[in-house]
């Protein structure tokens, strides 16, 4: 047994409580090295030799990638306390394996021996709202999405569509134009949009705001938001805004006013002015989101600056009932305003929605005093090389995969925010080099998976675009130009996924094989069953599938003769 | 290169800020497997192939226990932003280790391979009082540490020292005899005095509380503790009392009220209950600690009970301005309620000091926004278990003691608050089997150790007892009675520690050698090294240390020719 890859910490996503009764318990070994794992354990005042040496339960296998296997148990401790060890079999050795090291056999002087899960207090258990796990998201740059009113056009706004998008050209997208097309996104079956900034700021993109409290005018004034909201929640579509709380705009007014006053500024704490006089090239002297001088980072450890924030963050959920906010380099602010900011949220709207973007392992903003999702990138990335770039095999994504998602709780990847582009990467359909089929993978493989889809606006139709500002062209209407046959692809996807819960995070997500580029792989729960096959190779794969008993094909290929290049089959059984 | 061996996780004690410039990082190895290790780092926005290669640097190797080599590197991040990996080579092999796995070269296409420390902001660096590192604590349990007042002896108390210390029997110990033997303390050489409970209570341990607002009578008044306070003060000392919140005691008002009214009761939801009618034998059918029906548990997750539990906190720290609060089963209660409960202390005083009780793994709370420190029972049984029980030899306690040092962040360590034993344990020279001269080593060992030494009241003096009730005796005044070579000998290693800040947190501790029973260790700064030598076997030792050059004999034996049974020296050079 390597005794070295064994690994357990009571806490993150190894000793969590799921919900408001039950604990997850997991361990890692290296893979392939146990044969058996058993979990010991007991109420730490009522700890008899005896009682536990009955208190033993199996746990099981639930992943394995591509170094360690992954073994998980559920257990509702009566008194809602836990002390517990694990006896780890390989071959002929026993250990068991505590928070003081190993033993030949369990050792019962003392519980101190032993992890602890010291109670579970319901307030502390990570908890998104209900909603979010039944939500599919359709992501908007409200720019590019609709020109619904021509009269907020911006100063030199060009023609829908007529030219490129640049760094800087604007195209009038607005609210109404949200609202006027409020059927499309009803059509293709999303319940949440989420909008990039909205807010009056100076770029087409909205990042560099210059007051957190008015819209933008080239977008509508409040009535019309109020409107979107209202046109929105009446066609069961939520509504989550974009805070970015990092950094303010270069022309925000404390900014500018201490730009002009300098140390005599009554904002310069607002800010992280590291010397006067304040220099702007060719690198700013005050902290910036990355270097770039237009975005001067907030000093969120100011009272003062918390507070306004904070006032932003109710005012909107309280007079315009939006339902989320998405925190837009989040893991650069500091953890104690996250805290703080939550409980102001929460208070406002207790169900209210916060996710945090964050590219990076997110363990520490996802433990219930924070975040309720970050934006999954690691899913985005995985996914994009299995199927789009083809540089790993269908082993090696569920490798992939098996590990980030024991990288967190159960019940934080139930909420995850799965994507596969945004206005912050290229198109999907341009990582798959213009492929659609690989494209009807791609969404096959997130409309099915654990968390929460989001769709970026425009690769329903096969829009195309590489990276800033190209994935931000103005979005298709003209239906000719539109690719319908992928837009009946993810609606129907979609419209599974609301009939059959367990393809979204009702259900266990198993793989059961993967070889070269074929992946199968199944979605569970107690009365349902559902088998996902897909081939992501350009080459037919002949007989490999031979349908198990019982299960009916529910949409794709029927694969029991050949499973087609990009193909792909759902077998259900209920 | 044993790979399942090598852990990072970005956060807790892998990579966290020890202060508002700087970042510490550790990588954990498989013992003895790398020859080399190295940080490759670089600011996220500025990031260039070029700049990366150039960025690397040498890890140090800090510590190995059973397993694991730990490598540790101190860094400033100029923009307090970092991306990072790490290059281990092991004989001819060498591997980059980075978020998303092993590489043979670093890549350079996306800093998204990298483990991310994304901002240091100094709000959320864990900070414990600064005075805190330099202090050395006396636990004092009231009813047993002196008599001044008799007049205010609870009902049917026994003469000072006249029977063996019963679950139920009372000495009348009080605050004025603290005051009339503070020069005990001052001549120790202490500057910080825990108090267990005393508040109004119906034990004589006090951890059933009547009334959180209220003095217990047999202590003394309020003004009797104001008095305790401004002479302690007066005499460089700080005070420390327990905060019982994890449950309140049978005879709390709103527990009586609940026991009279049962789901008519205001304060039904001030606790756990379960069912009613309430059932208190066999087992009760509400939340208690333990199943000790006497101590119900607290709903802290009840705003009403935070409101008052945080009135209580600020209450006694603006009233009576102690310094710090012990919490008590500090682990069953919510994080949330911890949180809250750090802002109202810290606000109400900023350098008042927050000490949990927790036995086991305490990274959880430990993170900057909950406790500044937790009673490191893991010290407590490495050394009892190397010194007074003679169970392991030198090079495990080397390693238990490496182990649980890289649990958690250096700041952290530096706060620990280490002890011999408690008024929850059996005395100290109970374990040494009444040995005078491994209690001795047990103190040199914690007096010479990172973190805030305490001294349970009377072991100082050779006081005997086993666990609860024989380890609360009255305190021996006689000084007749008095073991005044240990006095003496605990008051020289306090007066070394005083002047010779490398002895307490200042300096860095390294194992130099472990063979047997024989352990050298040193504690060393930029400009002074000591080196602690010790023998904790019955066996002298022979002419196995060669006092390196430039060191001098500080305390204890020349240990050029022989180290005695149980004998120690501490060498110093400047």
């Amino acid at each position: 047994m390597l005794k070295e890859a064994i690994y357990h910490r009571a806490g993150n996503n190894y000793a969590y409580a799921y919900d408001e009764k039950t604990l997850h318990i997991r361990l890692r070994t290296k893979k392939g090295d146990a044969d058996k794992v058993s979990l010991i354990y007991g109420d730490p005042y009522d700890w008899t030799k005896d009682g536990w040496q009955t208190s033993s339960s199996p746990m099981t296998l639930s992943g394995t990638d591509e170094w360690f296997d992954y073994y998980l148990i559920e257990i509702q401790p009566p008194f809602r306390r836990l002390r517990y060890g694990f006896e780890i079999t390989s071959g002929d050795e026993t250990v068991v394996y505590t928070e003081k090291g190993f033993y030949d056999e369990a050792p019962f002087d003392d519980t101190a021996y032993y992890f602890c899960f010291p109670f579970l207090n319901a307030i502390d258990v990570f908890r998104a709202p209900s909603w979010v796990k039944d939500t599919v998201w359709y992501q908007i740059f409200p720019e590019r999405f609709a020109n619904g009113d021509l009269s907020n056009d911006p100063e030199g706004a060009v023609p829908w569509g007529s030219e490129e998008p640049k760094k800087d050209n604007f195209f009038g997208g607005d609210f109404q134009g949200v609202i006027d097309h409020i059927d499309h996104l009803v059509k293709l079956g999303v319940s949440g949009i989420y909008f990039t900034p909205i807010f009056k700021a100076k770029s087409n993109h909205k990042y560099d705001t210059i007051d957190y409290m008015e819209i933008d005018p080239q977008f509508g004034d409040k009535e019309t938001f109020k409107k979107l909201v209202k046109v929105c929640h009446e066609n069961g579509i939520k509504v989550m805004l974009d805070a970015v709380f990092n950094h303010s705009g270069y022309y925000f007014e404390p900014f500018q006013d201490v730009l002009k006053n300098e140390e005599k500024s009554r904002y310069k704490n607002w800010f992280h002015l590291r010397e006067y006089p304040i220099v702007i090239e060719p690198r700013p002297n005050y902290d910036t989101f990355a270097f770039e001088k237009t975005m001067p980072k907030l000093n969120t450890e100011n009272p003062e600056v918390r507070e306004y924030l904070l006032k932003v963050a109710r005012y909107w959920i309280e007079e315009f009932d939006i339902d989320g906010w998405r925190l837009d380099v989040a893991n650069e602010v500091d953890h104690s305003f996250w805290r703080e900011f939550r409980t102001a949220v929460k208070t406002a709207k207790s169900e209210a929605y916060i996710l945090g973007e964050i590219w990076h392992d997110s363990m520490n903003w996802l433990q219930g005093d924070q975040f309720d999702a970050v934006m999954n990138y690691p899913f985005t990335n995985a996914a994009l090389e299995f199927v789009a770039k083809n540089t790993i095999d269908a082993k090696v994504f569920a490798e992939k995969i098996t590990a980030v998602m024991h990288m967190y709780p159960e019940n934080v990847n139930e909420a995850a925010f799965n994507l596969l582009g945004s206005h912050d990467t290229k198109r999907v359909l341009n990582f798959c080099d213009g492929n659609k089929d690989k494209m009807k993978l791609l969404f096959l493989l997130m409309l099915t998976f654990k968390g929460t889809p989001c769709i970026y606006y425009g690769d329903e139709i096969g829009m195309t675009g590489e990276i800033d500002p190209g994935c931000r062209k103005c979005m298709e209407w003209d239906e000719e130009k539109q690719d319908l046959d992928l837009f009946n692809h993810i609606q129907t996807l979609l419209s599974l996924r609301k009939e059959h819960k367990v393809l979204a995070n009702e259900g266990k997500l198993s793989f059961i094989s993967a070889k070269g580029k074929t992946l199968l792989y199944e979605k569970s729960s107690y009365d349902e069953s559902i088998l996902i096959l897909l081939n992501a190779g350009d080459a037919a794969v002949e007989k490999s599938f031979i349908i198990p008993e019982g299960y009916e094909l529910l949409f794709g290929n029927d694969a029991s003769e050949v499973i087609p290049p990009y193909g792909f089959s759902m077998y259900r059984k209920k």
